[in-house]
């Protein structure tokens, strides 16, 4: 399914490549975003009130976007200008909305972004049927573009990322190994950066190769991104995370660290780790053992080494795409600019 | 949105049309709902074994097979033989499933057909993902025929689906008018009927006034089940409806017998059916003393006749479509029998 845990051993190297700055690439995609943000206006209209009002509220709840980010860029990088970028633009976003509703149920999420979690403001009854809604309205808007490729990517990547949410439900709690793990975060991370980024390729119409560069690097992106939110859970504070610090290790859930640590620990340390992922909160041991635990073996590190390489792996898979003209080099340089964005990144 | 409310007032009479015996209709459609069955197996399989667990828990739940039903003789009656409407059949009533599965998470459903419900058997969370995962794949299914009057149909059929049942959500517990609670049934059930119609159609490449005479048939016949659903809820026993004896009043749903008997009743009896609506049991008025305002005022004789109108309303809808071939002629005359086994049913 995924051959990353095999790409991870490669070495990364500082990138030689011509990296835009921030600066260029906010005022490069700024009105894109502009236009992104007011299409979910339009996509969220319902007659049925409590719709409205759960579709603005998700939507509104300070998303990086970085997925429309890497729909636009994708799309520029190929010369490709058209209103359609706008609306695939909000469909991911409202995609990857609707996996964040469900996905809050299961986990019975109290909070997101800092907010009340949508299931606690409304229920969950609601938001069973809100998620629904929002999987049909993105359908809706991409089947408007009539074009079978687009549906094809999207159709596809939902199924992958619903089986990817089943399969982490029936492994939480129990220990993983470093291929399923990274099976799990492609599923449900790394498909749609992929998927975002091959949708821009869908809309220029270019080639398979292309097509194929692009999505590498929306792979490689997807996997170093949920690395870092891995890292990020387990040593940043509430405050900054907008949600509890550690909250994978209180849902049951071993992230790349973690296992690192398990495989080298001793079996005191092992122990301590396998009791909280039993558990599930930190009662018996204690979060600051565990972290003590991982930067003992410096798996902490480990993982964000990982990011890294991914980072670097993902710039170095459109490293040679050619440029259609000025606009086109831009959004190429602002795509070299995203991996490092993601994996410096502090929330 | 739906005119229902107003062609019930047409009186019904006793079709004089051709129409098909139960052995006929059994013997014309026997082979092809035993390849939907085949085809549901096909379609459940994935590398997710809860996933493969709990669609064919849900697949095998001992449906009608009502809505495939239509579209083969849909498809049939157009003289439309392709293997198309066999995988078209098993989306239907896939998407059927996917909102059961939905909808007894909402209704937190003991029980369905007699067996634990879904959510029962394995809880809410793996069938919210259960539910996505139908829908995706019944998706998946239809983008497959490459046809974009399929995934039209489908994408707004799902879409005008979810949004009912929110706003039947939005409504429990309060009263509702008939034109209110014929909008609802219309969303949740009679535009299912009337899409599984259309997609016969649409398989045939038929022209625009057949297709419509065939959803108008799939919309009548819709209202018509779904009123007689709402009164065996009311009337029935536990042991032949597979799940408690009235549901809906226990769930705070108003249909139609009820709404009639609240606009006719004396105070004392709207205060009755308000009180059980409110409360959702049966504790401080008994179901018995319900059925007994509903048969003092013909409640239940009057959406029993309303079903019947639409039953033949169903019939006349489709009087005059031309046939193609002896088999097309056989197909037509068995769905001028399907009306009559919708209203004439006890579970």
């Amino acid at each position: 399914m995924c051959d990353a845990a095999v790409t991870v051993k490669v070495k990364y190297s500082v990138s030689s490549l011509p990296i835009a700055t921030a600066k260029e690439v906010f005022d490069l995609v700024r009105d894109d975003l502009s236009a992104v943000e007011r299409e979910f206006g339009r996509q969220s209209k319902s007659e049925v009130v409590v719709i409205q009002d759960i579709a603005r509220y998700l939507l509104s709840g300070g998303g990086k976007r970085i997925r429309p980010l890497l729909l636009l860029l994708s799309a520029k990088a190929l010369g490709f200008t058209g209103e359609s970028r706008i609306r695939l633009g909000a469909v991911v976003e409202m995609l990857h909305t609707a996996t964040l509703v469900h996905d809050d149920i299961i986990d019975e999420a109290q909070t997101r972004r800092g907010k009340p979690s949508a299931n606690t403001a409304w229920g969950a009854s609601k938001c069973v049927l809100a998620g629904d809604w929002l999987y049909m309205q993105s359908f809706q808007t991409a089947l408007d573009e009539r074009n079978f490729k687009i549906l094809d990517l999207l159709i596809g990547l939902t199924q992958q990322m619903v089986e990817g949410e089943l399969l982490q439900m029936q492994k939480l709690g129990h220990l993983i190994n470093e291929e399923e793990y990274f099976d799990l975060i492609f599923r449900k991370t790394a498909m749609l950066f992929k998927v975002s980024m091959q949708l821009g390729a869908a809309l220029a119409g270019v080639d398979e190769t292309v097509e194929q560069q692009l999505g590498e690097y929306g792979r490689n992106l997807g996997l170093a991104f949920q690395i870092v939110d891995d890292v990020l859970d387990l040593v940043g504070e509430e405050a900054t995370l907008g949600k509890p610090a550690a909250s994978d290790l209180r849902e049951g859930k071993a992230t790349l660290a973690v296992i690192h640590a398990l495989e080298r620990g001793t079996g005191a340390e092992r122990e301590a780790i396998r009791t909280v992922l039993a558990d599930r909160d930190f009662t018996r041991v204690k979060h600051a053992t565990i972290l003590e635990i991982l930067r003992g073996h410096g798996s902490l590190e480990y993982a964000m080494d990982a990011a890294r390489a991914y980072a670097e792996a993902a710039r170095q898979s459109i490293a040679d795409l050619p440029q259609a003209n000025a606009e086109a080099g831009r959004a190429l340089r602002a795509l070299l600019w995203v991996p490092g964005y993601v994996t410096d990144r502090d929330r």
